[in-house]
């Protein structure tokens, strides 16, 4: 007699996404669950797998088999299909198709997993409360720093602290640039030109260089770790166009590596959030992230420093990040998208820059002729800054000269406001740059 | 007349912990919980408050006010109280009343959350099967790495990825003295009384030095990353009592930095898990983790390769992740503790030696005559191990040499082989010592 059959236990009902925009990162979600479906399934309790996709070109080859996927060609309508659990947006824009997408997946209370920081920087607040209300999950691993699980260690790793600073390299684009500066010996319109030959860099690299992207970036991480609504508005933004080669040289010297730095701390009562080049101490962990590595700083009253390190972009992380939430979502795992509940984020007043203390570099390119330095030095008694030190590195054939110098601790309106006169000089022949030192320490 | 009063919406239910083990750690939970009350329920949703606590001795001073707490002299009493919601054991050791508490706890369908790896290792697949047979959570991301949050990052952050590696610092006390002998140029027996007196190694050391604590941690890093059930008969164990300052300085020269190293390898379908001081690259990563910090990195198929840098014990840090995981249980999070369910952890095979290829470090003592390096040479040569480097750093007073040999990439069996045969040459003077080379790169 054959033995009666074992019983089978139910098989686990499958999670069933809907992916809106299938570019590199979409393609890569595709390939990662395709690839990792075992592994995926055994860590989610359940298989994940996509149904239905949705992309502005149908016909565009991307080096995955679709065949086996629904097509929209309106996105929006992913949210409503029966078969569709929840919604992976990778459509990108901070409005338009994304933004309906999302509103039409968390109104219908299905959760929406999105890498779009753009959106969630203009959009976040709204997009939060309508998945509480709807009582579904909005998460968003990957919209900053690519495959870093940043997003949940600050939602969750570091949740029981009170933390005092946040801050990181947050731009791959802008990082690499940066390194290949210095590493080459190249001035930053000839590494940007040939990393938008190889494709590193988009053809229209403002997002990116001018510090935009790492803003959005920022307003997210702020939410997080200081329970304020993500709003761009609050963040002071300066880019990397104008730091020169001469600049990367001269931190150097001092003991610095640039970096381009976003940066959310408490000054008292309030948040200071901004996006700048900044001079990063070798010793500083910060120093040694080259290259198109993201890395994110969390200092917290119990932990103190968190690092985290990882690829800020590219398919593979990013879909390693947007597979994670996928996992977390299909375990039950809920609560609010920026850890406190949407109607308990508080913005918190904006730090002023008068409250902004520390140590600022200014370089500035001035006629090479006697009295200039008197000039900028008095400019600079005047507006209370003293000077720690002062370089003139090169002369250049051109009858001008650099002056590069370093400031002790001081309010940075004083430190600005005598940049502002020095750009009044008649010896001074550009507009000097500014930029913050990181200290070492918390 | 006067507005009627706003409805108030109804006080959420506060998680009721009940507390085992009041030493530094247990004393920084309570601390912690009052310090970020606010903060702490508006992440959970819900307040955390400690109901009842137990600890050997009542009458002893912590530090902290424990009269609004019930006691239990019977820790395993605080898993019976109707008014305990979970219970956090920091009562350490793998077996006796930790065991007893962790097994009554979660028996009980009450969520556990722990720090103690060295229960873990030994018994963290029974206690994952008796949480998912409950239908409760095991959590324990105190565990490993003190604050930082690497659980939750391979348990959640990578887990849409298939892992090659893992490994990291796991151990803050060695990684103390070997960055002090570097640094100071101190011997490991110095620097350990050095810590003895100061309190920040353990009057019985054996625990830390001899690798057995990392050992513990690394275990759970492998249940996590390689659906493997914890167990320390697998691990390859060396601690770093055998680490002279001569080899500090060997190393340095070589260009690397010595670590006590917790690795978890795939070697083809088997897996290789070690703990032994390790030649780390300066380039690489956790060549610049110094002092009393952890690090960990994890290397896969999508992601790439994270790190995860931070302090790794300490009242303040084990607090953060012991209260981690309470808001991830206040916020109704779930899923098996080990990422893949209990029953759903398989053993790998474990690497054997000879499967392990790398570059090996060796180091001896031998008497300073004419004809010992031929001799070692030839035991290299018949062992079919080739030398990349070979040097002599210093005669001792004692009629002794050092001679310091880096091997080009062998099988670990053939490198030990030599090194058997070496031991036996009567002008080795003393065991010789082994280390891997760490390679920069995955």
């Amino acid at each position: 007699m054959p033995a009666s059959p074992v019983p089978l236990s139910p098989l686990p009902t499958p999670l069933n996404v809907g992916l809106a925009g299938l570019g590199t990162v979409g393609a890569g979600v595709i390939r990662l669950l395709a690839a990792n479906a075992d592994l995926v399934a055994a860590r989610a309790g359940r298989p994940i797998r996509v149904v239905a996709v949705s992309a502005r070109d149908r016909q565009r080859t991307r080096g995955v088999d679709l065949s086996g996927f629904a097509w929209e060609d309106d996105a929006t309508r992913l949210a409503a299909r029966a078969d569709v659990d929840l919604v992976v947006e990778l459509v990108g824009g901070a409005d338009g198709p994304a933004l309906t997408l999302a509103r039409a997946t968390l109104g219908a209370g299905k959760p929406l997993v999105t890498a779009n920081k753009a959106m969630l920087a203009h959009h976040g607040l709204e997009l939060a409360s309508l998945a509480e209300g709807t009582g579904t999950a909005l998460r968003f691993e990957a919209a900053v720093a690519g495959g870093i699980p940043v997003i949940k260690g600050l939602r969750e790793g570091a949740a029981a602290n009170r933390l005092s600073r946040v801050y990181g390299i947050l731009n791959g684009t802008c990082n690499y640039i940066l390194s290949r500066m210095a590493a080459e010996g190249l001035e930053f319109a000839d590494v940007l030109a040939d990393a938008q030959a190889q494709g590193f860099a988009e053809a229209d690299p403002g997002f990116d260089i001018d510090g935009v992207d790492a803003a959005h970036k920022l307003t997210l991480l702020s939410a997080l770790a200081f329970g304020t609504p993500p709003d761009l508005a609050r963040v002071q933004v300066e880019g990397i166009r104008h730091v020169r080669l001469a600049d990367v040289r001269q931190a150097e010297a001092l003991g610095y590596e640039i970096r381009l730095v976003g940066l959310s701390e408490r000054v008292g009562d309030a948040l200071a959030e901004r996006v700048a080049p900044c001079l990063v101490p070798r010793a500083h962990p910060l120093a040694s992230v080259t290259g198109p590595l993201n890395a994110v700083v969390a200092e917290g009253d119990f932990v103190g420093r968190l690092l985290f390190v990882g690829a800020g972009a590219g398919a593979g992380p990013t879909a390693s990040a947007v597979v994670a939430d996928l996992i977390a979502i299909a375990r039950g795992e809920s609560g609010p998208a920026f850890s406190t509940a949407a109607a308990a984020l508080v913005p918190l007043p904006v730090a002023s820059a008068a409250e902004r203390v520390g140590r600022y570099y200014l370089r500035l390119r001035v006629a090479d002729r006697p009295g200039v330095l008197a000039d900028l030095t008095a400019i600079l008694r005047d507006a209370g800054v003293s000077i720690e030190s002062l370089n003139q590195p090169a002369s250049g054939a051109d009858g001008t000269a650099l002056v590069v110098m370093v400031t002790h601790e001081c309010a940075e309106t004083a430190a600005r406001a005598a940049v502002v006169r020095m750009a009044e000089l008649s010896a001074v022949a550009e507009p000097p740059l500014i930029m913050p030192l990181l200290p070492t320490e918390g």
